[in-house]
């Protein structure tokens, strides 16, 4: 069975990995990305890992939370790793000698819950990931949409609130600034580190946790409304580490939309979990060259 | 040059066309649609219009406001003909034994913008008419989204203010229940029956009147910015009646994604008004088959 490299290369943490073409992950390392030091350290440090790997790989794919200019294979921007225009591809291709792509984090997740998840088989969906930040991926009519500029998916900054509180992106009452990690975190008197917290207070019966819990539930049962008006998707896959903490979301999520989206955009819809978990971005990014769907 | 039938049912009034391969409308007459007196005797009298045309034409489309099933070619509901389970497709064809195709109008306009219009030349893009109520079509990655049921692109039931006013559509805060003409000439007192009149009060200076202008020209751009972040198009097309009634409403549009729409999806978008104005849903019914870009 054929394997290829994938990388989750996050801010802070990033994850090196061989994927098997049933989409397992055989082979996992994980070592800090310590981007303060520059992206020549960073991927060094995760050359170093995949030199390390069984040779047994025939290509390399990297997710990363940033623009991309998938043609060029250049890191445009990533706002969290503050690094602009690094030749990402380039550098991978010089070192193996192997074909090289990239991909935005979000859509190489959604790509992977589209080729072995929660997707799988499926022509119209829309995944939703509600972590730190807010993600979406978006498959419609067979293709993971892509947009002008490579930014298409941005569902975190949907705005369901004309006048609600200020968003990281300069916006008003975007979905991330109502439900996302760092939303409900910063919510919180005095505001704390995780939304985990929050959760937690919350399932102790603390009243405000509670109604901040409450705040961000609904919101994101909104959003889904919306989505299912906008893209008449026959599933919402719901991912991300935020989700747990949010008491029967997926219910919420289907008696909101079974209240309130149009009847006919509904008629086939389902709202589902994500399946992959955190290991979505690296599977995704290890096939991430493959934009069709999968049997 | 060969022509095509192309019919625009509408509520109210039916437009009934010759529609030549170069997008123009060579032949119309318009009738009234009668819904109330039931779909055989409508349909009875477009068939009679058809059938005074020159027999050059080789197919028929029609395009029609409810939902429809593309493949069987029938109108499943038309709320405001109030008619349900018509089939319009075998009607058409056992009268004329030629190819019939039915679909949405909004979808067929988009579609003849793609073609003919604003839209020419473009993968990714996204109408928006705004009339007595809101509508959209996406074009995105060169496909028109059509759909896990065949209802995408309902951009005016994006809620973009999660407690505002209630919709026609049993939800809140959509788009539509904002800006539509129905809901600008709601928030009359007394409510008036077009926002034509309240565009023109306003732009005679009626304090109360520019309030109302003002609040819908807000959701447009509010929306526009959510289009923006959502399908990172390469243009957004504004269409319908309303819009002419919005001073500035383009310039609003391009000025509130500069400011707050995110710097990366807005790369290469420009913002349009539609070229075809009401035929556009004509000239697309009659060119609904090809859900191809056009050059």
């Amino acid at each position: 069975m054929s394997v290829t490299v994938g990388i989750d290369l996050g801010a802070t943490k990033t994850a090196i990995g061989l994927v098997d073409s049933a989409g397992h992950v055989v082979q996992v390392e994980r070592i800090l990305t310590h981007a303060d030091q520059g992206y020549e350290q960073s991927l060094e440090r995760i050359a170093e890992v995949i030199a390390s790997f069984p040779k047994s790989y025939q290509s390399i794919g990297l997710g990363i939370a940033g623009q991309i200019d998938p043609q060029s294979g250049i890191l445009l921007f990533g706002p969290n790793l503050r690094w602009r225009n690094v030749p990402i591809q380039s550098f991978f291709e010089k070192k193996f000698s192997l074909p090289v792509h990239i991909m935005q984090d979000v859509r190489a997740a959604a790509l992977a819950e589209w080729k072995y998840g929660a997707g799988k088989g499926c022509e119209n969906f829309v995944c939703l990931f509600i972590g730190t930040g807010i993600g979406g991926g978006v498959v419609a009519e067979g293709k993971l949409l892509d947009g002008s500029s490579h930014t298409a998916g941005e569902l975190g900054h949907m705005i369901i609130e004309r006048e609600g509180p200020p968003c990281t992106c300069g916006s008003r009452g975007c979905l991330e600034a109502l439900a996302s990690g760092w939303a409900i975190a910063k919510q919180a008197e005095p505001e704390v580190l995780s939304a985990k917290e929050i959760a937690e207070a919350a399932r102790k019966g603390d009243a405000k946790a509670k109604k901040i819990i409450e705040n961000a539930t609904q919101a994101i049962v909104t959003a889904c409304i919306s989505i299912t008006n906008i893209f008449n998707p026959e599933r919402i896959i719901i991912g991300g580490g935020v989700p747990p903490g949010l008491p029967d979301l997926l219910p919420r999520i289907r008696e909101g939309i079974r209240h309130s989206a149009l009847p006919a955009a509904q008629k086939k819809l389902q709202v589902l979990p994500a399946l992959l978990g955190a290991e979505a971005n690296l599977i995704g990014a290890a096939f991430g060259n493959l934009n069709e769907p999968q049997e």
